[in-house]
């Protein structure tokens, strides 16, 4: 039955092509808009191949050192060397899965244009949908894939399969903190000495930084995210697979394997559902979709459950039934989906917060600001409850195992969750050529529609993430403890607490390092732009061809060399801690980092969200509409809000979880 | 011996009694002087009365619960009804401290102002540190003196004078969370009605809100400040007499009390030392008295250690001297003065971190506020450092009795903290008061020296304050353990996760709350000044009288209510969680709240005092000056700090307090 979960991999990616293809068969469009549409692909493949360069240097050297550390340690406290091999695995599926979704998703973006001018809107938000849908598929596919291939190929060893959450992690790290910072630094630079220095609208073809910024939100939207809950989705199964071992459950490794391979029957199947009548809601075809998929996928556990899990177990005195693990991977499932909800109520411009955050815009900037910091720390309020709730329900029908499986049973719609959020910066690309190609005006008015919609799922899809990584760190965090065999971590130990107090700076630290960033990258495009304006001749008279490729390559290098502080830091100090302070103080350290990682991030992302749809919200005519004073304070707030939202808030789902599968997979050191 | 801290309390209170003979001794000045002198002090006598209406009310009533608890429980599980005794006496002492000390604060100004007219720089400087001298010795005298009469009334039972602390925190809570909002409020207020909408400059007497505002300075860094310490230095004792009697040290409950008593002789010493030549820096003058203190301290407390506790003590397994207690001491009072000097590091304009700050508003006010952002984030890193040196090196050589006589070193030297914190509001006001009166150049000059001190005291005070309030929590959350008898606390329970995660949210549920609060209670001030503009004949042309003390009590009532709900938050949540969730669980809220709210308290604090002297640091004329953009960009980031350093950040001092001062209080119900 194992062998089940690579077919369903392959049953995804199966999928995944026959999106491809219909896909790539669509029409581009014209002449113009077949060279944005290249423009902004060629950008995209040479960021990919300039993160590339950096990131094989980082996975071979890792995996030698992984490979020395196993071959030298022996006996207790020794690493197996063949945790270098899933390591690569692992990284290599997640470089795959991430690459055929830029692929696909740059190709999309017109193509949804030119659907939306000549066939309406079904057609558009098809054409987007599948585009994002590859995304989705590759990834659960091939995350489910290599995995399945790992645990067969290594008959399940808890210590050898963590080594390939870790390669999803390294992959995510770069994707998530790297991506951030360059689609932060490009937006940035591109607004500095665009907008405000050279005075021409934003997107404009002269600015040489525009492709570098659009190529930025699929970096950020569609190869960040996916990274993002590749590593929460195998994250999580690796998580309950090292407890369903460690517990001694029958046939507690394959449950997690098979709710994950029902999830992506789950998924494709809801792909099906979704579509929309000319005139209709996008936002409806695309809720049949997620709704759809997630009671199948709620179904499909029930009978996992219920069939693998039928003697039931026993984790210390308490005994647990299929039933009670069902219940645990609902919660899970169910706290996802609320908190995505109340993300949305935070950062919609259809509800009270926004609207006032918006209004305090009327007494100028700092007020904005000011209430935008309240709200997004007002909004950590109810995720944490749910979250709390969702641990308790699980623990009590499931115990830990419990814990663990609630994360995979979130985690099983992800093809889904990605397939609707890779939508987004399609859709919002798609606008954005409509206007550069001057499409008429109804097609705008499509592609706006399906672009508002976007807005919507990806405030959806980043409260999503953050509870998926707060759930997997828990879930990875409880495995890291069996894996050093600590049954009791006392809190009232000092050791311990100065753990805490050492892993709840570290997100404080790991933000302001981030945010730092962002400024320095986007001052070296800046610089870069500045040069163009002044070397190249007719450039602003549009006779002049901009060095698209150049501005791409200069923010690409300035990001990757930006997060390089960051990274040492979220790799160094578990590893360090747990060499020199001991096991105990690294849980401490891991379970601070944890809380305020989760805290920071759902107030950073919600915060920047609620200032991005307040001046949206302003420039639908509210308080004085664009151009009003107003508008000037809600511009300042968003801008506030790019980093917070785009860089140092994502960046926290890879801090909480890279920091405790790094403490797992080094374990046997500790 | 025990009568020995009475005594040295009221040696406190005598020498507070010698500084308000010599402080009123002195002449105020012209008419306008003694005008402008007069409606300061009426105002902070208004505010103080508005408040004691509430506070009193609020006390009674806690006070007749917690007796109606006592009389209703018996045996196990059973409070001491003299419990309530104990906390009224404790609220007593602080409020009557507070009065002393706003009473002297609102009358050394403009007799500083005068001296300085007067007599010249020396002069000036006694009058204004003796002014703060007064807050500083009732607050540590008071302090004491109700402390060893508790103790002695009561034989040290520590379940009672736990009681005690409570009624420290309670006024606390009023003095820095109403207190911090009332002094945004007004201030918010008189700029946006008297700056924008009237154009009238800062401070002039026309706008109804200036003596607000004013008096606002005093209520937030005389009284709050007065409260917020001595909070923290009578739950530090209470911590380590609890636990000196739970482990059974001999002199362990005499011993807290001795430390604090030479800290009193040391403090009252080092006023002397406080003088400065002519033409000198007042700094200079401050730090002599500073580290004249904080030596005798070290050597009092080396005598009091070897002498009390020379027969040294067993702790479970380990056996400490009394030279180990004595190492605590000083390294909890060099954690406290080193956090102080990275404080003055990260917000000084003197350093990189600020003047960074200040390049970042050539790019306008986001790169400002982002910059602003990261630096305070940046800024937790050493300060956690520090205290978890301090935490380990206290527990190495003094075991858990050692964390909280470290806390007790690193308050010892309170009377003069306080002193030297309180003298930056006194030549803040005499500066304001020499403008006001137009009194010559020479003495602007003068009192602007003074002024600039009285910022970098209290930046330095602000960090102080804060690594006591975390000490403290983390002496009275061991001493919670103590009286709830766990002797573990499983972080791997999932119930101590949750309550970690719960505790984690609440500063920033918090912190939410007092900024939106700040928000509201402006939004009144506003409309009150508005009223007065339109009503009152002749108010712009400087012959109509506003009506100040309207405006401080509406401001004053406003406060007040808008602190209910945090506040509300902060006693009922601890209590809840007790009783529903069982005291597991609320250890973990405890440390997960002491560990976000110490960092989030560090963080808005200092990223707020970074904003405040980056405007200053181009004020002094950097980045083109006053009124280029870039000091627009300033001023805006400066305002979006006066919450975050004057009302949230400073009111999570007392959160983590009061919060674990509650579970001490009522253990004996969980």
């Amino acid at each position: 039955m194992m062998y089940l979960a690579p077919v369903a991999g392959i049953l995804a990616l199966l999928f995944a092509f026959v999106l491809v293809r219909r896909v790539t068969a669509m029409e581009v469009g014209n002449e113009k808009m077949q060279e944005i549409c290249k423009n902004i692909h060629d950008g995209a493949m040479a960021f990919l191949k300039r993160q590339y360069k950096t990131l094989i240097i980082f996975v071979v050297l890792v995996a030698i050192i992984i490979f020395a550390i196993g071959m030298m340690t022996e006996g207790e406290g020794s690493m197996d060397p063949m945790t270098a091999v899933a390591f690569v695995i692992g990284a290599f599926c997640s470089i795959l899965a991430g690459n055929i979704g830029m692929r696909i998703a740059t190709k999309a973006n017109a193509r949804t244009a030119n659907a939306a001018w000549k066939s309406g809107l079904n057609k558009a938000l098809n054409c987007a949908f599948s585009g994002g849908a590859v995304m989705g598929m590759s990834v659960v596919g091939l995350g489910l894939l290599g995995l399945g291939v790992t645990c067969i190929l290594f008959d399940a060893n808890a210590d050898i399969i963590a080594g390939f959450g870790f390669g999803a992690s390294s992959v995510a790290l770069f994707g998530r903190v790297g991506g951030g910072i360059y689609t932060k630094a490009a937006d940035v630079g591109a607004d500095l000495v665009g907008k405000v220095e050279a005075g021409i609208p934003e997107d404009d073809p002269r600015n040489p930084a525009t492709i570098a910024d659009t190529v930025g939100d699929n970096v950020g939207d569609v190869a960040g995210m996916g990274s993002d809950l590749y590593e929460s989705y195998v994250g999580s199964i690796i998580s309950a697979i090292t407890l369903g071992a460690s517990f001694g459950i029958t046939n507690g490794i394959l449950a997690p394997l098979m709710v994950a391979a029902i999830g992506i029957v789950a998924s494709i199947i809801g792909c099906f559902f979704v579509n929309v009548k000319e005139g209709g809601n996008p936002q409806a075809g695309l809720n049949k979709g997620q709704w759809g998929s997630t009671i199948l996928a709620i179904i499909g556990t029930f009978v996992v459950c219920q069939f693998l899990l039928k003697d039931g177990f026993t984790i210390g005195d308490s005994t647990y039934t299929g039933f009670g693990v069902f219940l645990a991977s609902v919660a899970g499932l169910l706290v996802g989906s609320l908190i995505g909800v109340v993300t949305e109520y935070y950062t919609s411009g259809d509800y009270k917060p926004v609207q006032k955050i918006a209004a305090s815009c009327e007494t100028g900037t700092a007020t904005n600001i000011i209430s935008g910091v309240a709200t997004g720390m007002l909004s950590t309020g109810i995720p944490i409850v749910l979250v709390c709730i969702g641990i308790l329900v699980a623990y009590y029908f499931a115990g830990l195992y419990g814990i663990a499986m609630a994360a995979v049973g979130m985690l099983s719609t992800t093809g889904m969750v990605v397939a609707v959020d890779a939508y987004g910066p399609i859709s919002d690309n798609a606008g954005g050529i409509a206007e550069m190609a001057e499409l008429p005006h109804e097609v705008r008015k499509i592609t706006d529609g399906l672009d508002a919609v976007g807005n919507t799922t990806a405030a959806i899809g980043k409260g999503f993430a953050i509870a998926s990584a707060g759930l997997t760190a828990l879930a990875l965090f409880t495995s890291y403890a069996e894996a050093v065999e600590l049954s009791l971590v006392n809190m009232l130990d000092p050791m311990v607490i100065v753990g805490l107090f050492i892993g709840g700076m570290l997100p404080f630290l790991f933000c302001a390092l981030t945010m730092n960033s962002v400024g320095k990258a986007a001052q070296q495009m800046v610089m870069e732009v500045r040069r163009q304006f002044k070397e190249i001749p007719g450039i602003m008279e549009g006779t002049g061809k901009p060095d698209y490729a150049r501005c791409v390559d200069i923010s690409c290098s300035a990001a990757l060399h930006e997060m390089i502080l960051p990274a040492v830091m979220a790799v160094v100090v578990p590893l360090a801690v747990g060499l020199i302070l001991g096991p105990e103080c690294l849980a401490g350290v891991l379970c601070g980092t944890l809380v305020t990682g989760f805290l920071l991030a759902i107030f950073l992302s919600n915060s920047g969200g609620a200032w991005d749809n307040a001046k949206k919200y302003i420039e639908e005519g509210h308080h004085g509409g664009k151009g009003s004073p107003c508008h000037a304070a809600a511009v300042n707030g968003d801008t506030v809000g790019d980093p917070f939202k785009d860089t140092s808030g994502p960046s926290l789902n890879i801090l909480i979880k890279l920091m405790t599968i790094i403490a797992l997979v080094f374990a046997p050191l500790f």
